[in-house]
């Protein structure tokens, strides 16, 4: 326990901007606890960030840009979030709709409703709420988007983009962790990073922006040594690479997959999975991957769910659809 | 040594495809060799097989697949890699022609070029030997070739297809390397595989299939769990990584840059290194990134330099050239 606690005063001191509190544990020893990356109050920052910007953007004689969101169904999930990114985007100033579709509506008519906005010059960006009914080709929907009005990032255009570098359209579950990383100032150049989940939507575009150039043309990579981690890696090789991290980010709604034992003391651990479960008392709530009452003892910074990679993921899709709507004004103008 | 050599007899006896042969080191005790993974045989049997595809699919009526590769400026190391590639292309039965261009050329002259080798319905595959004169934009340039003649995969679509295992073109030495680790029957599910380098067109595709979902679409996927590794992670964390590891790919052009004390012995090492150096008799050779002699001791199965990844990657050339070839006529016929 002394060894801990002066590792943990000891990285205190290096970073700065950490804020950490003591906590006594059961046979009295005194510890630090990990300091709590709270992505709902940086999700604030960051729409006060792009009110602003969106004003001065307006200001300018610009329209204000405007996203159109297309709901599927009635999955009460999907609404919910639906109804966030809704708020969010008036918030910062983002013209937004909600177009609501009977789960009986076709592929073919899906993807005529998502040609009649890309068309649209007044629509800068274009979000369908996954997941779809399972009739439909999720792939076939995404890539039917016009890659520069996809705030989602999902369309193989910005996948294959991310890959190599470019400037793109970054999922925004994906660029919230990254940018939490840069603003909690976080370091990553040459440090080991276990991304757990291999989704295409999350844990992939975090594994190519953590490994990644951070001298490349488009800001996002970070010179980690990264490992993906998945359902088949063996729960004792998981622990392995855990352990050995600096960075852990864990994606797979699987709750207290990632345990205390697994974590590094003074490690960075980012929580992208949100699962709804019923407790002791029968009560539903919210909660990641992690065992957080406990990793919180060991772990230098982590994120709570609710209240971390969530919010910050819509802030992180207002930024996108303020970024198509500049990308798509500046070029009307140069037509 | 006598666990090694027990562990070694013990892996060879699971693998019966294993062939390994004794050696007797400095102390007098005997032990085991790597397999070598003979990928110039292999490459031979790829060749012949495609050979015999081609010669059917001329046989029912279609034209004979074609290729054209674009080379740019005096560089030998190229002019002897795109020659390599015409012959074997010929061998197989492929249509080949080199277009040589002056390095004087302009980016827009050379985009061009490719349109008008994209609108040629007799042409199926187009290349760009790499390097290009560095007054030129290699992303531009690879993008400027249509995804479905891309037979070096370079495209960011078909970058962006492999990355959500839709089917598609892959460069072809990645293809090469997954293809070695499949005919070699070097078992991958849930195995550690270390990856080191992240250069776009080897070390990132590699790792994209080799962590990917083996059920998904395009058959690519191997289910491993995969640590990139490249310049930045320190020395002690790539041998840690190493040591780990079932499988090391290694991509950077760093001679012995892998050594045997990083090596789990039965680990299997495939080496895509190629660095032409002068030896102590003032000799040129060709190395790769793994330090052989003292590798092949300890590995369970290795790659050697030249005649393993290299003639590999001209075989898969040829495949994925047949592919576009294929998926072309198809189209043609749909329309």
């Amino acid at each position: 326990m002394r060894q801990i606690l002066r590792l943990r005063v000891f990285s205190s001191l290096l970073t700065s901007t950490m804020r950490s509190h003591t906590y006594i544990d059961s046979l009295g020893s005194a510890s630090i606890m990990a300091r709590v990356l709270d992505g709902k109050a940086l999700a604030g920052t960051v729409k006060d960030e792009l009110k602003e910007l969106i004003a001065n953007w307006v200001n300018l004689g610009n329209r204000a840009p405007s996203i159109r969101c297309i709901l599927v169904g009635e999955d009460p999930a999907s609404h919910t979030y639906v109804n966030n990114k809704i708020i969010a985007a008036r918030y910062v100033g983002i013209n937004a709709e909600v177009i609501k579709r009977d789960s009986t509506i076709t592929e073919e008519q899906l993807i005529q409703e998502i040609e009649e906005l890309n068309a649209d010059s007044s629509v800068d960006g274009i979000l369908v709420q996954l997941p779809i009914p399972e009739t439909m080709s999720e792939r076939k929907v995404c890539n039917a988007v016009a890659p520069e009005k996809d705030v989602d990032g999902f369309h193989i255009v910005n996948i294959g983009q991310l890959c190599v570098d470019m400037p793109t359209l970054v999922p925004a579950t994906a660029l919230a962790v990254i940018e939490m990383l840069k603003r909690f100032k976080i370091e990553t150049h040459g440090r080991n990073a276990v991304v757990v989940g291999r989704s295409k939507n999350v844990g992939l575009p975090i594994a190519m922006m953590l490994h990644s150039d951070k001298k490349h043309d488009n800001g996002l990579g970070m010179d980690a040594t990264v490992t993906i981690c998945h359902r088949y890696t063996p729960k004792e090789q998981l622990a392995i690479f855990c352990q050995n991290a600096d960075i852990i980010i864990t994606a797979t709604g699987v709750p207290k997959l990632i345990q205390a034992n697994m974590i590094k003391p003074g490690a960075t651990v980012i929580d992208v999975g949100i699962t709804k479960i019923t407790d002791e008392n029968g009560k539903s709530r919210l909660v990641g991957d992690v065992d957080y009452d406990e990793v919180v003892k060991v772990a230098g910074a982590v994120t709570p769910v609710p209240g971390g990679v969530g919010p910050m993921t819509v802030a992180m899709l207002m930024h996108n659809t303020f970024q198509a709507a500049k990308h798509l004004a500046q070029k009307a103008q140069l037509q």
